[in-house]
């Protein structure tokens, strides 16, 4: 099987991320509940993530946040600053993991729900386009790069004129470790991350990374115990406490933490995404959407989104399939990044890569997809 | 190491468990995100279990909702049900996992708070206690046992002079496993469970089950992609799409299945319980808090919370690591059930057992207890 579904989720796994959960299952107990042997590894196993994670986002230990997933640390994140009246801003690429819970504020009147179009070829006028809503945006929530087609959104030029008062939420689930990230350079207020995507870890975990120069105060979503402050019915005031309660997902954290100690930036996988494109590129029958114009992969993560002529994308997916290729088509759970590129009507085959793909993939899957009659 | 910190998290974890999540990491894609045979394994896998799950709680595998703990399932259920103007009536023996989220609705004006106060010895008056404040109760929130001492309640009974249209929702997290729950015969609307206590799963999963003769409505907590209506920026109104949302914990999820396999109700943990009790009750220095007069493990489910005269729990449980023992000191979680057994000042030192524990286990504790001076 070619796996060239990595924006759903990367596989294969690492065998140490596999062992490393393995390990936890055996000798962990509840993180932070007693004081026992099995508590301590737990706790300590939770601890050298968050570390691991404060240090690759450039932030403090305490203000990494496990979740299950990205989609509760931005529930998290867009509901916990959410301000009764003012407005949230969104882009036009966003996930239905950001739409969703915005639209779940401006249905009960909590907010009203603006956006601004993202020009996939030009930064500049994205940023235009930003500009000329931002003002009156209270919240901003935007994604690093779309899960449909790659694109890196203009962050620093989007920042730099967002209002000073406005919290700034980035959606890192197609970046995070894909690109280096920076929360103090970036200078947004969290990020939310999967373990699953680019970090390469397992699914069920999540995190919210938090500027440590950010003064924003985040409500918490759900509340429950802490293992801390027993005897009082509200939340802890500290981070990570204070948006952390119940059981967390030690073998999960575990295992990205395994993960985390096996990631690098050496560029592999954008080597094989230039091969890609220009494959794509040079087939006469495959339609692009939203792709770089060459094969430069510069302001795109490994995603590209094409059609081929004549055929409907689940026809392609479902043939590259039984010839043991796995890649997602549809419409990916955002449909407004269709509207932006122009797919909204048909939809899309969506090829996206991990670390762990070989030119020999992307070649058998050219050959494959160019068999396809 | 002789494990006695059950109700925290089940240890050890059975060989068959840690491998389906092994497989899980190796074989899995991203649930019902794509059709290639890495997302079709994820999904049988998480559809097996949710099959599992329905037939152990007696309802429909849709009515079956995967959360990330036993605390989300709760944090959905109480906010997802509330009745703006309503009164929530929990019990006197509740966890933070209920205290705190009721508390930040009632902090918000979003509903009033009663409590009602639970007899470890006489049901018929925890009945009565119930009964004459039920009357106005519009969400009812209850601890099936109780975490601190193992105390179960009467739950049929409190259903049965709760008013019709309240909604009913038991925190299931100290019974599940250790004794057959069927909804539909409880009449509760909403059970909430954990996989890691005595589901004797993996940390990082529980479920919220559904009766299938409730026609409660709950609203979704965390909004999010689904797989399902992409071009749609609300929730599904499906079961069980509507409140899950995300990418859900597959190996997770995969070794909280291979746990079902094992579960039995075999009485194992109970004739280990009812010894423990005997040698509790028998020793000259020992406070026990809220346990069966005599070693009759009837109404409780393998948890004794004690004190050891003169000494400070936290020293008897630290004095007994170092012995190699583990249990939890301290207040659990639960300030109301130390209140209402009347270790509110002390704490207690919490022993829980599991269906891995042996006689041996218990000897050598009782031992070693004896021992500390």
């Amino acid at each position: 099987m070619i796996y060239l579904d990595n924006a759903a989720t990367t596989l294969p796994k690492s065998k140490s991320v596999i062992s490393a959960m393995s390990y936890a299952m055996k000798n962990c107990g509840n993180s932070g509940r007693s004081g026992h042997k099995f508590a301590l590894n737990s706790a300590e196993t939770v601890y050298n993530c968050r570390k691991k994670l404060a240090r690759l986002f450039n932030t403090r230990p305490e203000l990494v946040i496990f979740t299950s997933s990205a989609t509760e640390a931005l529930n998290i994140a867009i509901k916990g600053t959410n301000r009764v009246g003012g407005v949230t801003l969104v882009s036009s690429m966003e996930h239905n993991s950001v739409m969703r819970p915005v639209n779940s504020l401006r249905k009960k009147g909590e907010t009203v729900m603006r956006q601004f179009l993202v020009d996939i070829k030009r930064d500049s006028v994205t940023c235009e386009n930003f500009a000329s809503v931002a003002r009156s945006a209270t919240n901003i929530v935007v994604t690093h790069a779309s899960n449909v087609c790659g694109k890196i959104l203009p962050i620093e030029c989007l920042k730099s004129v967002a209002p000073n008062d406005s919290v700034f939420i980035l959606d890192a689930a197609q970046t995070a470790g894909h690109i280096p990230i920076d929360i103090v350079e970036l200078g947004v207020d969290i990020i939310c991350v999967p373990a699953h995507k680019g970090l390469c870890g397992p699914m069920g975990v999540g995190a919210l990374i938090i500027n440590p120069y950010s003064d924003i105060l985040i409500e918490p979503l759900i509340e429950g115990g802490t293992g801390t402050n027993s005897k009082i019915f509200e939340m802890p005031e500290e981070y990570p406490e204070k948006l952390e309660s119940g059981t967390v997902n030690i073998s999960g954290i575990a295992g990205l933490s395994a993960a985390l100690d096996e990631l690098s930036f050496n560029g592999s996988e954008y080597r094989l995404y230039e091969y890609l494109l220009k494959g794509l590129h040079d087939a006469v029958d495959i339609t692009l959407h939203g792709a770089p114009d060459e094969n430069i992969s510069r302001g795109f993560v490994p995603v590209v989104l094409f059609n081929k002529n004549n055929l409907d994308c689940e026809t392609v997916a479902a043939i590259l399939s039984e010839n043991g290729v796995a890649v997602r088509a549809g419409f990916h759970c955002a449909p407004n990044a269709h509207k932006t590129i122009g797919s909204y009507e048909i939809g899309g085959v969506r090829v996206s890569l991990s670390k762990y793909n070989t030119r020999r993939d992307i070649e058998r899957f050219l050959k494959i997809l160019g068999e396809i009659k």
